[in-house]
């Protein structure tokens, strides 16, 4: 087996990366690839506008460039932030979190609803949606308009996200995408709630990647 | 750990489902799921036209019925036969061998290309990438006009498609896709002959049924 | 001339037969085509279902098969099925009464709504009208959530009707389309009602199958 | 049964109208609407340039006012000259017959190519069937380069049709339209030539109209 | 310099010429192109229905026609009449206030509103921005229903466009377009009130225009 | 009036900011916006790379926030790089020469080709024209496959330009992009020797930051 699954947290809150690693404990298996959880230390601490999301795109493309071992590098942030510049920089395949969580929605329902974190992303996710020439699927996209911090809260967090999928479904969605890296704990129980599949979108871009490896 | 990942070869053709359940062996790693290949008893031996593939919805659907232990289940025939009606008949994922191909070119170049077997397939094609709403990102789809068995053979058969690839690379296209269940030792050399990523479908939708029973 | 224009109602239900023959008595003319309506005996009593849909193709496809003197077929569900398959099996024309009224829609408005016997009929119609490459002008689909049995009563069924073409005109709709096989005699009252036109999915396929057969 | 279908020839060449009545004598059936064709006495003798087209529109929409007896409207030109205005102008339906080829060719391919008259109408037929929202399915058009005066002449212009025809079936269309208002008897041959369906785009309008008619 | 840049009002009131005249001072600098502003004698005093649209075609490319020496011509009614025809007419750019509206929101915003004057334009509209290929990034377009008359009118009709562009706001517009050649001086006003980028279209169009004069 | 129109050369040679002065001088009128080019310290000495784009992101947003006394901003290198970090950056209109170019081209052609500088470009010009929603109005983009350097050499250059733009009116444009902020001093001789308009990126974002200053 070659190389290992790079996850790049592209923020430098460790506690982030931390919780990759173990959300991503499932997808380590025995005869498979070993899967290595970074925080890129030039990152901000979160990442919520376009300047964010930008200043990490050349660490991000240096980091990738150093790791010309990895057998795959997920990019484990929504923005997709530096992708095309990653892309660049290595032969091995790069996966964003929203790129494959689209795909993998697609899959499961014929029109994918986004919750979001802020308003401020919805604009800049529509653009990479466009980009991918994909956005006649999507039903719809709506901000929690929570900060990200609290999108790391318990209760009130999932009754809000429950609340917008909800409005999602009545825009015409029949499958959701969580549009953050850190809400996987809410995943299965929005599921139940709902009645629809969500989708982690870190889980999306693993499975792509790791299938990718395995496929030689 | 839920059950297996079911991998339904649509033909009758046991020599077929061999194969698939050879080149999945990869897929198979201890803790992660069990592949279990099967065969449909009902198909024809090989599908080629729209009535070959039509011809196996309602047996993929009961047999897809008859499995509600599957954690996923893959379609091994391009042609993505019963995939509503399969969808419909159990409420574990469904993936298509066409549509998980495609998802997965879109990771891996901006515009796709399809190595087709015949000419009679490509119009089927089109209709349904125009379905999945992603037809705007392909190059282009051209046939071998080789028949399924002829697939099956040697050199000349490679040398074929590396001449459709080239054409399809002159088209436009950065990525490949072999349209067809039963290339996949093609896969790798046909990627070092012609500089381009080429994706086998069946491993495409293995990656994606295996990343989503891992995400649980 | 040549033979007869073949009207098939790919469920079991004589009735609903009957009703066809009945309403398409205005499409025979002195010198025109015949105009031939058949029961198809393998098909379930009603087509309600992913799966009742996907049964018919085989034996409509035999039927279709054995009439080579048919000048054109039409297939009496709204679902379309078997359309591919049968336009495999003969060299006439085959109109589908979903892709006919949806184009004849287009004649008429700007942007067309569809009243749907059923919710989950929804997403399968999305999928057929992508395929068509037309969704663009599809204002929005909103079920009736009656029964097909129901749609053959009375007074209660059309102000159903009413009030979900009155909801599709709000979503933009400048022409209705019914979305089943059964409706054509609320055409003209809603028409008169809504002040839009409203297209029935079986004239517009027979209109569009006499004109081909007279084009010699 | 209600009022004429008018079929009105915006050229000023009764030779044209004589042409259209002659080949429309096939729709003229016992009990069904009577097939009244006029010249619109303001039209210049051809119509080739955009200012050609755009001096039609308002006797032709006067023409259509003066007309409320007529239960449908053809408009027979390929550029659908005043189609708007027209539409406006009465409560009965106006056909384009570039519309109506373009609609029909949906029922019988899966991309459709034109035969255009000359190089000036591509620009405005792309526009025009841009505006439909259907040019995804468009394989190419291409022109005769033939002055509309030289496609009334023989064999040198069946050649050239055929010659173009196969041009754009290597486009990639699988059903051609004949984008003239007097090309309908090469019609057959042509279909004959080339083994894909080639449609008159006059009989597509026809057809759509008498079926509109019919339906009451 | 070249010639003038022509701002043609298609309506045959000198008012509307006036007020285009006073607005367009701002873009008369020394060492630019002079812009000269006609009124179209044979234009119906406002244009609101389609005949009125077509009506003025012809003059309008007569009148382009007859003016060889203008740099650029400038059609200021939101229908963009005759745009084809008067390019037809000239070598010189020609530029419809509509087209370049649309256009300049592209580099505005995600999604685009359309503040109407009526309801009949709705439909208009929409069929040339589908012609524009654009129509994706419309969010909405909604219609004062006040005749043009009243948009000239004071407070109230402020009152009215801040509530429709409110509305188009929640369609999900992030910068709105007036649909009519009159309203420029709400333009600041709702743009303070609204806090969305408003575009007046004669001031997009003249950018366009004078930018291109000054190209040389 | 306001303050200037900025225009950024993001790479850090000074020559090319040396010619976008040059260049611009048509543009300064008097009484109209200050035109002010800088360059960008901070950036490369060409853009030729992802990763060379990406690289003047984070100065260019630095450079256009602390310049807030701008009427305007343009992007003078073709890959539009940090458009959207420059927008949020500031209030003022940011406009990218590839954005501008594109949509001046619509106003001028049926469909547009572009002439890029080398291959590696065309793919990232197609993903960022799929995110303009716009790319089905392009008839192809075919690189000249010279290096920045050559483009500023003499015939050679223009006999390869006119080569390519030949190419792209077979592929069916009707209107041409230069693919680089360098290549002005052709557009003249190009459009002369093509026979169809040549439009300069650099031209067309300034044309509609002036348009959009003198807006008020």
């Amino acid at each position: 087996m070659s190389g290992p699954i790079l996850v790049i947290n592209p923020n430098s809150n460790p506690e982030v990366t931390a919780g990759l690693d173990r959300m991503l404990e499932a997808y380590r298996l025995q005869g498979g690839p070993e899967i290595e959880c970074l925080t890129l230390a030039e990152g901000p601490f979160g990442i919520e506008s376009q300047r964010d999301s930008d200043s990490v795109i050349l660490p991000l493309a240096r980091l990738v460039k150093s790791r010309q071992d990895a057998a795959a590098v997920v990019l484990a942030c929504y923005s997709d932030p530096g992708i095309d510049a990653c892309r660049e920089a290595t032969s091995a395949p790069v996966y964003g979190i929203q790129e494959c969580s689209v795909l993998t929605a697609l899959t499961r329902g014929e029109r994918f609803g986004v919750i979001a974190i802020g308003q401020a992303s919805v604009a800049r996710h529509r653009r990479y949606m466009r980009r991918m020439g994909l956005i006649d699927r999507l039903a719809g996209e709506r901000p929690l308009n929570l900060s990200v911090a609290d999108t790391t809260k318990g209760g009130a967090v999932f009754d809000r996200m429950a609340e917008v999928g909800r409005e999602l479904i009545g825009d015409g969605a029949d499958v959701l995408i969580l549009g953050c890296a850190g809400m996987v704990r809410h995943r299965q129980p929005l599921q139940e709630a709902l009645g629809v599949e969500v989708i982690d979108p870190v889980q999306a871009a693993m499975g792509m990647a790791l299938g990718r490896v395995l496929a030689g």
